[in-house]
């Protein structure tokens, strides 16, 4: 019997349905259309549900929400971006459909999906982190997600790693997101050309009309001081923050996806070399986490809301 | 049936007989002597086994050990104090006593004492935090140690707060350990000591011969100013590495053991206030971590080799 799972994100609601193989076999996508509120949101998913059920009973429907949501009592605890505060989205779903959803926060179901399915595939733990606006996480071990006694996600980008540094959108100072999201390089980006007036990153961000995450590991390339710079701070808040994970969790796989995860080996080469020289008992543990970019890409929230249905 | 829990220390090696209640039965230790060398110290473990037997044939015998420790290959991976390196632990014992004994690392098992028997029972999840000369964790989601895939220690101790910070054992700089043991409070109370000549932290020091983790909660006690300054500096180190504990893991209980919880309210009062300010989405979910003090003290090792066995 196959699954469906949704993805409900501040601009669609994506749908798929998702075979035993963890296979989306089909997909529909419907506008969030914020504006409209709650119920409105409850009956576009609604609609989305019986547009993909196409005569199927699906055996069981899995949702990814931002924020926080409580999959005990069926609430969106909190979704700012979606206007949903401690919305009870089970029971309108299930007055809509009459499916019992299982609720997930959007980046801990991805992770699922890369745990299970992607990245993580056969390993024994993974922990997914998400570079992009924010630092997106999840944490699977032996297949099953980590969500706490509070049922909210696992928000390792809410870490702090320097005491009393840049400020945080949740309000502490010096969180891993605030030094390891893709918002963190173009602050360091914009900082370094302010001090830089020479730098090449000036010329870049011409040429592409911004600046961005990319910015920096572009002037890098071309050799300019101030963009190696810039990437060798990135990576270091990054390999600070990921080498507390490590040491946290021991996982078998980390993978990282969002902007500045395309960044492939430029990223991922010396940010190994830095978790390896500082892990705990590097020297004598024989196996390390493997740090990997994910694989599934778009398709990881919709399979791993589908995967949360399964659990 | 009885389980056999052994607390391998670097003084003593305590064996206790739990019932299936997760009560100790009866108790006997032996010196370890580490001097002797590997050999004599599972020698000495195998009399200890015999010597509690007492004509009982035990379900299962786990062993709490320092450092690093491999329950899959049986191998103590490096356990520094002890002079065990890459010790084939299980294999000397099982030659010695019959038993295929179970390894943990000591913090974690005393912490799967705590979560189940101790501070913790019941709850859905506990992470225990042992604030001595180092800082031991352990954390225990619905009943099972998080090992990790490298079946090493959820070492949160080595978890950076405070980027390029006060050094640590570890190679690190600026890790909750070097922040939040009782070391740390030593180290901040002789700084502001020099600091403040005046600061009644020199009197009540050379009442107790000794400048210790209580030095400054009693100066704060008697009204000065110094000693109040170097207890808010503490709470604002241990909060900040609790909170990121109560953000990644959104357990259940926190419990404090080691010297500087024996504050008990004076430390738990502000710590909770602080924690609770500065937790991820804390003033939209209903539910949060309890912090309280562990209760079993220096037997949660024992019991906790031995639950470590019913696993």
């Amino acid at each position: 019997m196959n699954y469906l799972g949704i993805d409900l994100g501040g601009t669609n609601i994506k749908g798929g349905v998702v075979n035993e193989a963890g296979e989306i076999v089909r997909e529909a996508s419907r506008p969030t259309r914020v504006e409209r509120g709650p119920e409105a949101i409850a009956d576009e998913i609604g609609i989305l549900i019986k547009e993909l059920e196409q005569g199927e009973t699906f055996a069981g429907v899995g949702l990814g929400c931002p924020g926080t949501v409580d999959d005990e009592s069926g609430e969106v605890v909190c979704a700012f971006n979606l206007n949903l505060i401690h919305y009870d989205l089970r029971a309108a779903l299930k007055a809509r459909t009459g499916y019992e959803i299982r609720l997930g926060n959007d980046a801990n179901v991805a992770a699922l999906a890369e745990a299970v399915v992607g990245a993580g595939k056969g390993a024994h733990s993974a922990v997914i982190l998400t570079l992009g606006t924010g630092l997106g996480c999840g944490v699977v071990i032996e297949g099953k997600m980590l969500t706490g006694y509070t049922g909210a996600a696992s928000e390792l980008g809410h870490m702090v790693i320097a005491e009393d540094g840049a400020p945080c959108t949740c309000g502490r100072k010096g969180c891993f997101e605030a030094y390891a999201s893709a918002t963190a390089p173009i602050r360091m980006t914009t900082e370094a050309m302010a001090r830089y007036p020479e730098s090449e990153m000036h010329a870049i961000a011409k040429e592409n009309g911004v600046v961005d995450g990319r910015t920096a590991f572009m002037a890098k390339e071309r050799g300019d001081a101030a963009g190696t710079e810039v990437v060798k701070t990135y990576i270091k808040y990054l390999a600070s923050g990921v080498t507390n994970v490590v040491n946290i969790f021991f996982p078998e796989v980390i993978a990282f996806s969002g902007g500045v995860a395309n960044q492939g080996e430029a990223l991922l080469a010396p940010l190994r070399e830095e978790v390896r020289r500082q892990e705990f008992g590097g020297a004598y543990v024989k196996k390390h986490a493997k740090l990997v970019n994910c694989t599934l890409g778009y398709k990881a929230g919709v399979i791993g809301a589908a995967l949360l249905a399964t659990q």
